[in-house]
């Protein structure tokens, strides 16, 4: 294993702890119990947003703490759920009055924790309600999930969330538009490389140096298939087709394409995986009304990439495009 | 090889071209000659900025076209600087009538080839000022390089001269910005692993599992020393030895910490380098007063990073400060 750290089992506490050093405008990091909140504190009479899950996918979830976006987020062991404890923490600090959406991905651990959290956070006064990501289309019911997983879909709930709670909309208004974005987002992904869990220190599988997997999940959890590596735009055919025929997409509408890598796969490589998502969709007659390219939801150092579109209409729109001002996105204050 | 990419000879045209797709408010491409330039045009009146170099380095350089930043970017094949031609014509494109200026990292084909465009721009009656940067202290005269190589620095470099162009200064003073930047500049790095040119198909340096490089250029070239693989906080301190001592920097120096992801490193990695690099600046009385953190001059999927250092006056911290937007900076428009 190699990697830029220094005891594995203080790989998260050190690099949340760098985290808050480089960005001190922004978040402010409370040590025990872990979590990220705004360097401002919770907006008096807006809705707070907290989300978190097992760490090892940094960006997500501190890097979307900030204006416009997360109120907060609760960073757990790698690829492990946080306790209730630090979620009830991060939820209390982010009630400005308004209430608190708790944003979770789909994985038992996750899903049964925030559940304990907001039954806390409720007993302290602090009305919670939870939405659950489940974008991925690649597999039903998984290594750790009932169901969907949540995968890189997530960074759109949460822009556009955060964004309606920015504007002041209720936690009912707030929890509603999450739950549409969800609805009308759809990811797959594929991995050439498996990550290593630093405390495991090694591979979480092990793929042959000509295959990949297609439909991986963003802790290496099982796909569709193996197969063997082929050229970029035949993978992403293999990628996009499940994804439009599950919503489904259709002719005429509008999406937000998102590449996001998977931590050790760079730009070069993720802008030849757009060019050719683009052309398929064009194709289809889907405009491309937004797009994002980048290594937003990560898993640790994996090669790969996954896809995620999202249906927009005018409102998803507004508030994709609105202000935000985080580590990992920030655009237009 | 495992990549995604198609044809390894269409790496770079399918890449760009996919950027120009994602990004098409911010840059247009122009397909032959390959040059990537602001949606928007020229800005008249006001100094063009365009920079450039081999591929492999994404977002370096085209991420870095847009408002506040460069003019346009002439990308080459994989580590392999462009020819003349289509600096010329990114040149002539970024000419509002002020000038334009080139900032060339120092290889002998970037600084040979952006010299005879420089000349060939003249004769068509644009006036460019040329800005060598030579900012990694590893090792003096390289593989491709007579002189310090130009690494991470380019982006502060960068981004400080399109602020001045912005602001509406000269060309000579645009000039003077970008060169005081670099002087103030240090950077250097480690590899943990070696990235593969894709038309080579095999690595371009083999690093035994417990091995590591220190000072590794951002070609693979051949670095200061290789030791065994240590704790993060042990290569920070090899890394921000040789870059303190250069300068040097002084207790009371206002700084700007930049931790500079290879491409195949995630950010979980990267803020537990920078939680020490900060660490050690503050025991030195060295103020962090700006950080950056994320793959923004990489390697291909080299694994490894580098630290860079710029000692801010509070004109580079303006200029640091002011908006920009562009598809891999973007903030405060």
């Amino acid at each position: 294993m190699k990697k830029l750290i220094n005891d594995p089992k203080n790989v998260v506490d050190e690099s949340v702890a760098g985290f808050g050093l480089a960005h001190p405008d922004i978040v402010t990091v409370s040590a025990d119990p872990l979590f990220v909140a705004r360097a401002q504190g919770a907006s008096q009479g807006k809705v707070g947003i907290v989300s978190g899950g097992g760490s090892g996918h940094e960006p997500l979830h501190a890097g979307f703490v900030g204006f416009g976006m997360l109120s907060a987020a609760v960073p757990g062991p790698v690829f492990t759920s946080p306790t209730p404890d630090p979620i009830v923490a991060a939820t209390l600090a982010s009630d400005g009055g308004a209430g608190v959406l708790h944003i979770v991905k789909n994985y038992t651990g996750d899903v049964l924790n925030f559940e304990t959290a907001a039954d806390l956070a409720d007993a302290e006064g602090v009305r919670v309600v939870s939405v659950i990501v489940d974008d991925d289309v690649a597999v039903k019911d998984s290594l750790y999930t009932a169901g969907r997983r949540g995968v890189a879909g997530t960074v759109v709930v949460e822009k556009v969330a955060g964004a309606a709670a920015e504007r002041g909309d209720d936690l009912d208004a707030v929890a509603a538009i999450a739950t549409r974005a969800n609805a009308n987002t759809r990811s797959m992904g594929v991995a050439l490389t498996s990550g290593t869990v630093p405390h495991a220190g090694e591979p979480s599988f092990v793929l042959p140096e000509d295959e990949i997997e297609i439909g991986i999940g963003i802790h290496g959890e099982p796909g569709r298939e193996r197969i063997k590596l082929e050229p970029a735009d035949g993978i992403v055919d293999r990628l996009l087709a499940p994804i439009l025929e599950d919503l489904p997409f259709a002719s005429g509408d509008k999406v937000l394409l998102f590449v996001n890598g998977m931590g050790g796969t760079p730009l070069v490589e993720q802008y030849i995986v757009y060019r050719h998502a683009a052309e398929v969709l064009a194709e289809k007659g889907i405009e491309v009304a937004r797009s994002l390219v980048g290594s937003f939801v990560t898993s640790l150092e994996m090669q790969g990439v996954s896809l995620t579109v999202t249906r927009l209409d005018d409102e998803l729109t507004e508030l994709w495009d609105a202000p935000v001002e985080t580590a990992a996105l920030r655009w237009g204050r």
